[in-house]
């Protein structure tokens, strides 16, 4: 059976913001490791750093009616995710597609399959993430589903989860861990910003997490390379 | 038997202007979604965007003595479409060949296989869509032939045929279909233009497009979310 | 056993230098088609061309901890090699690393693995070449070595050997072949300039390079495309 | 959190023994063409045919330490379901694991990573569907979680879930919808076994399916290949 | 525009029948090292070895209706031959669709996508060279064309070309060449039982071919092992 | 510059024969998790496990000239490892050049590429592990060399290694350590067969290897599935 969830939970959006200052790679750590799409899906550009609640988009390969039905439900703050239902190299979103979110305020689109029109896509500043760059034009036939939970990337993400993206890939923090995940990062990051004041003056990471009698105590030995002649 | 068809028939500069002018996703789509080269073949540098008329090559496995032999059938205007018999990721082409088909006022490449010299590529401005990007050089031992219908990433090239090539990939336009293609082209591009106006103002593709009835017929259901205690 | 070699030998940063101005298809070609690492380890970012000596480490899949043995084995000019004992996709590389590597001059990382901050990576100009780039974590856990011969991207990698990345690719040279190699570079560069400068002007590959008998030998035939009508 | 989940609900077997009896490709088409385990996970001999109900592992890459502890969650009628939390080929299973399970009924294992001693597994008659085959070994030093939710080849698996497996590949059915599934695979299969006595005996399915008309008004053409000379 | 061409000219049967006693990879040979599809398509048993002629099918991704329409094209001594428009792994043909074809005699199929069913395909002897083996089923909405020319595999196949398909893969042979093609297989086999008998004898290629002066020529040095102590 | 290293030191063949009853699991457990060639490298049918020693050939890229060189080295006991210097799927050995090393006595092939001839090779019983199966021919045209070292598979290999070859794929064992790991694998195979015995008659592997303290300590918690109503 086919349905459309409307008035899905979100986040708000001061939540939002506050994991895209964070970044994938903090945000994946401070939860345990878990999350990470796979990094097989990839930015179209560099340099942009997002995070939005997940308006879900379960599709049929090669048929990309859905992700019109789905326009409907996004608003201000989301991030659109689609999955098809079979592994598809086509293109199953463009410029047209990209003007109609923009105007409601959508930050940006992660899909496991292809896009098309990129350079009109970098030129607007919409950021997504995709498998491949195809042209390869989809049909409008079968029927699917928005907001009901999607494996995308190997991901489970359901609706009002917290997607993060940037050049590292794409995390999803399930909506009702994000205070505790937000608590996480900021403490890991408070961690990191002395540890890196530390590498910068030249201090070893050796030293800093006192890893030199652990690694005797598993036999690790140090000898000096002959000398030659 | 090996040969090298010279003078094979060319379209006229604005013709293959036009088609550069289009796009690959609006000529693919324009021309029945057919053409389209394999979405591995990327662009080495972002933003380049040509046509031009195909100049193809059949080359052996990690042998790029062809290439040589195709420099002296290009003219101003025209593409090097370059397929190897069998798959190799091997460099085939360096910014030496690019500097001899720049001076002959060749627009591009694209190959089914690798080139190296990418920087200098980039810096010359010469666009490449290439499989991979691979140092490995080649021999010139094998024979091989120009202007020959090839297959490259799946698409079949007949000489003269038309490439464009952009960031979303390449696509082929046979070269009798092409006015009727710059025709429908156009016409797409009309209609997309004032649906994305549309789009930008915030109207629905679910309303422009008139998709909610067929959605209903279809049995697709909406229904709201569980509120949350 | 696991082992960390120390003051392995180094070849002088003049001679480092030289390598990294011929790039790596020249050296590539000079030292006989050998020495490529995997076409499939991609730099982060575009424009990056260095050189410099092997510190080389082996690890465990999914486990970082060697890493930070090595960084206290780096000196400045030296480049870090890593592959993993199995192939991994993980991140096993990150900023705070990347501060520790830099504070010792160290002008890059290859791994046949993954990376993660990438973005900051690009702040910070310390280039990395890789087969992924993803945010999952790794542990530090299992025991590896540093300095010991690694097999890296398919290519044979000894401590002390030359390292040279640019947007082509990664090319190893080993430490006693370096002198012979850059003398080779140096007269490939040479002749190409030679060679360059003619094919800019228009003259012809195959006439530059004397192919035309060898082509007929061979028995390439040359006829024209049929009139059309 | 790491959790084993003790006594999670099963299916009776005779349920499950329905299922195999059905095989994926039909499971599949009655439950709305989903549940697909991702194709590169194949069979590692040919002709098993198997069903049974879900345990599952959620492990740490190339660490195998809770696949020893969900042996002991395995009941007769179990069939394992182990995805790693990042991608890995390592060999995380191998005969003596498999002689384990085969003492307590297990009815054989589905892994999104590597296996290793194949031909003791293939004697044993012990079925696996992998995505690697692969000696490389594991550690036991993560603790992860056993009868929590999966992702396992791009499938979302909860322990007590249906796993359908054939030479054909992997299918997932949710337990709450077994009863519902088993009914439209028996009305399946009635169906199909009328149309194959059909074209069997000659008739095609163009009449069989009343497909011509539709193709009429698509618009599709016959003609007849142009006589030869 | 989407066309069923009818009444393709065929081979004799014996000319068929031949061209399988060759296999692959003679034909491959004999006819210039053209013609091979990408070996990514595999059998989906071992042990087959047959020819027949094309009956080209051109579909849209995930939708197999084309298939259906083709059937009634074939005849006894055909091979179908099946390209998607787009790349996919969906499971376009199973038993139904084998038990139609082999019901009108022909010998196999050879497809650019998924198959299913092959365990009855197996047990019926029905022979498919596949990229894929995936239950994922496919729609029947959206027109194609049957025995147009296709690329297949990055192969060429038109309509009545000749296809042989073994363990090593799959050729093309294209029809007015087969006549030729197939004095050169008979050629290269008498040539090739010749060697085999004397290799099997224990006389080397070295002399038989009459290599070991241009390898001297070309300066192969033969130097032994130094001793070990 | 290219050699062929003849008489080359190998082990006595009562040393290859166990190896050979170890298997390759075993073996590269027992030598430290080391020697592993790729897992992409497959056997061409199931059931063979050899073990010989290697005489290596370093050869062009679609190029098996330096094939029919090595066989004049081969003895009885010797297994042929093959690497190109540059990736490619060509068929570089077919059922000639299985002959020639037959009448040898060598006892199978390890090719990182493509091999063809397959049904042939498998009637014979002549055992191939390769990354490809493909007829695409080759030419002979570049030196290589004959007993250097060689990358192949990501694994180094020097001749008179030990190659061990079985249905889980294929380890190298340097020729100078092989007594020192044979009788490591004797070692752990008395073990196994203990803890085999016991797994078998229904033990629990956390109990045998003592793992429940080791658990509970990281913190693993056991919690029963809530009770459905």
């Amino acid at each position: 059976m086919n349905v459309v969830v409307r008035n899905t939970p979100r986040l708000p959006d001061a939540v939002l913001d506050g994991f895209a200052a964070f970044g994938v790679a903090t945000v994946h750590e401070a939860q345990g490791r878990t999350g990470l799409v796979a990094p097989q899906l990839r930015p179209i550009y560099s340099g942009a750093r997002i995070a939005g609640s997940a308006v879900t988009v379960s599709l049929a390969p090669c048929d990309n009616w859905m992700i019109h039905v789905a326009v409907e439900q996004c608003r201000a703050g989301d991030i659109l995710v689609v999955a098809p239902t079979s592994a598809s190299d086509a293109g199953y979103f463009g410029d047209l597609l990209a003007c109609s979110l923009a105007a409601r305020g959508v930050r940006g689109l992660v899909i496991d399959a292809g896009v098309r029109d990129v350079r009109d896509l970098t030129t607007m500043g919409f950021p997504v993430w995709s498998r491949f760059v195809h042209a390869q034009g989809t049909v409008k036939e079968t029927l699917g589903s928005v907001n009901v939970p999607v494996v995308c990337g190997g991901a489970l993400v359901s609706p009002g989860d917290v997607v993060i993206a940037d050049d590292d890939g794409v995390c999803i923090v399930p909506r009702l861990r994000a205070a505790e995940v937000a608590r996480a990062c900021a403490a890991r990051e408070d961690k990191e910003s002395g540890v890196r004041a530390r590498l910068k003056a030249g201090e070893l990471g050796l030293d800093i997490y006192k890893m030199r009698e652990r690694l005797a105590e598993r036999g690790l030995r140090y000898i000096d390379a002959p000398l030659e002649h």
